[in-house]
């Protein structure tokens, strides 16, 4: 027998296999399961930039994050549901999640007053002024459409720790105001925890956002400037105070040992520009954290793909002197197929972070990555 | 029993259907047959602009251009030649054509200078000094290795007779050296016969190049200025006096209604950068020649796809109100959608048109789409 959860909601958590803190799931969805860890392309305006759907879907991914604030402001939310939702407008018929448009509104957008009932920000794109509140961006969000969506949250500077308890009682109440605005059924709202790079407030956004029975729980406020270290350190305590049963997204990360190391410490949700936008600025990644540019005139003959050992498209087919030709000539399809291989580096490392913790060696294949012995988990 | 060209040569043209005066055949290169009439897509730099070769695959498309031009100034010939020439660089396996260099030497270079033996010319990504002869242009279309090379040729304003006389003449001799030149039995040789708009300069030089055995011919010096009549009137003199047993080849055209009208005239191979220009540019044509740019606002909210009679990949997926945003946000999948749009109907149509000679109902067809009853043959 299947627990109630699945007779009342289309959203279930399903635990697989624990090694060490590191946890192998299924997230199950209104566009299909997801299997965890997964690593989730970014498609701010509803593309995930130089690709196509089935070129995304082809490289392996299976959840794509598209943004409410720029949706909100370009084509328009209204929009996007008139004409069937983000899964219709966009062509990606796996599962979707969309930010809140929180972290947005205070980083990109103009000038942004903030207040408790919510942020009144400039249009990055004409200046005009737009007001979010929680239950604007639930509202947003309902009309995007996407299976899991974010709660308003105010994402702090990490140090800075009056402004963080500040942040977090505020993202406290906005996420009550959320979770009772929500109207789709099939929707899941994940709650945010912030709190900095402080330990006992985020162990008290823990609980609060856990007292609420959400499908999801989000770690935000993090890659936002602190150092790994104390990245590593509040992934630990949240490991510890986020429940079993619910999958945990790691918001805004990452690079291949940022995935490894937040596995490692129970995280089963990623998603980054990253991989894309250093594709589109000539850069690759290889799963050992080693970067290049391949604008380099080292590679300009150099008949290898970007990594030999890697089995994507683009290193399947290109030689480096191909994709330097095509950064020089200033070809678009540079863009494509670096983020192509970039995007798979990162999507496949999460299956192979899976299939090694069903099997019980979740440690030897995260140590057997060069470059990934630097970070030891400190509370096992 | 094969006739004797086919055991000396990998090229070789069967002419399968005459209707009027349209032809379906089939031309042999050693990467695979040719199904003619057929639409080259163009790939200037290497690369059809904003697609994978996977993707032009897949819109159907079987012939490539690349232009020797470009890729003699970028990366250069002899590193395509070190990585295995440009089948393998750009890892399109299905037939390539290289044009000779000559048009881009006299349009798209710096100041030029012009003389018996070649051009001098002045790259236009750094201003340095170059020079094509005819010998010159066949070594950097062997380093290249398409399937099917271009003579270098001297493409003059159509409508000054004095001029046109003294490019002919050049062509010819320019052909000859180019023959003398070729080396590579698994390349083809097409000659290429000039005249502008007149008649008797065309008729001789029709004579001239089919005086020399080669696999093809290519009718050059058109599409760039002169009237659709003019255009036609060309073409019904080059289908008399051009051999049937041999591939001809409509340089630099076009538009859906100009394939058409070729076809009607007895071209099988055409090529042109107008659909991924376009693409680039906003902008789709339909099989009937309309044409619309997508950036319209009146597109905004239009559920359509951009030809509901279309089968290509982003008609079946994408509405017209995707598309323009894609444009309005500036995201690079517009061209690719755009891109796959323009090519798929120009290759399909190139399909049609085959389906329909090979039944004998090459002007039911032709007359059935709107807009193209305009140019009636003249000699029939």
């Amino acid at each position: 027998m299947l627990p109630d959860p699945v007779n009342l909601t289309p959203f279930f958590f399903q635990l697989q296999a624990k090694d060490g803190h590191a946890r192998a799931g299924v997230f199950h969805t209104p566009h299909g399961t997801l299997e965890t860890p997964v690593f989730a392309p970014v498609g701010t305006q509803a593309t995930v930039k130089a690709l196509t759907p089935v070129q995304v879907r082809e490289l392996g991914a299976t959840l794509v994050l598209a943004n409410t604030y720029h949706l909100y402001l370009r084509p328009g939310d209204d929009l996007v549901a008139e004409l069937g939702g983000l899964h219709s407008f966009m062509q990606w018929e796996r599962p979707i999640l969309t930010d809140s448009g929180g972290f947005q509104v205070f980083s990109l957008a103009g000038i942004n007053q903030i207040d408790e009932d919510g942020v009144t920000f400039k249009s990055h794109i004409d200046g005009s002024t737009h007001r979010f509140t929680p239950e604007k961006s639930i509202q947003i969000q309902e009309n995007l459409g996407a299976d899991i969506i974010m709660a308003f949250d105010q994402c702090p500077e990490p140090y800075d720790r009056t402004g963080v308890e500040a942040a977090v009682t505020r993202t406290h109440a906005w996420l009550e105001r959320c979770a009772a605005a929500k109207t789709r059924p099939d929707q899941a709202l994940f709650g945010i925890a912030q709190g900095g790079i402080h330990a006992d407030l985020r162990e008290q956004s823990a609980a609060f956002v856990t007292s609420l029975d959400l499908p999801g729980y989000a770690i935000g406020g993090l890659a936002v400037g602190e150092t790994k270290d104390e990245m590593h350190a509040i992934l630990e305590i949240m490991d510890v105070h986020l429940p079993e049963n619910k999958p945990r997204y790691l918001m805004g990360v990452g690079a291949p040992q940022d995935l490894i190391n937040g596995v490692r410490r129970g995280v089963d949700i990623f998603d980054c520009v990253l991989p894309t936008r250093m594709a589109r600025n000539e850069a690759v990644f290889l799963r050992t954290g080693e970067r290049f540019n391949l604008r380099n005139a080292a590679f300009a003959r150099d008949p290898r793909p970007i990594d030999d050992q890697c089995a994507c498209y683009t290193c399947q087919h290109f030689t480096r002197a191909y994709l330097r030709h095509l950064i020089i000539a200033k070809e678009m399809l540079s863009a494509t197929l670096l983020s192509i291989h970039n995007l798979f580096t990162l999507v496949q490392l999460t299956k192979d972070m899976r299939a090694a913790i069903v099997e019980g060696r979740f440690e030897a294949f995260a140590r057997g990555i060069p470059g990934n012995t630097e970070y030891g988990i400190r509370n096992t």
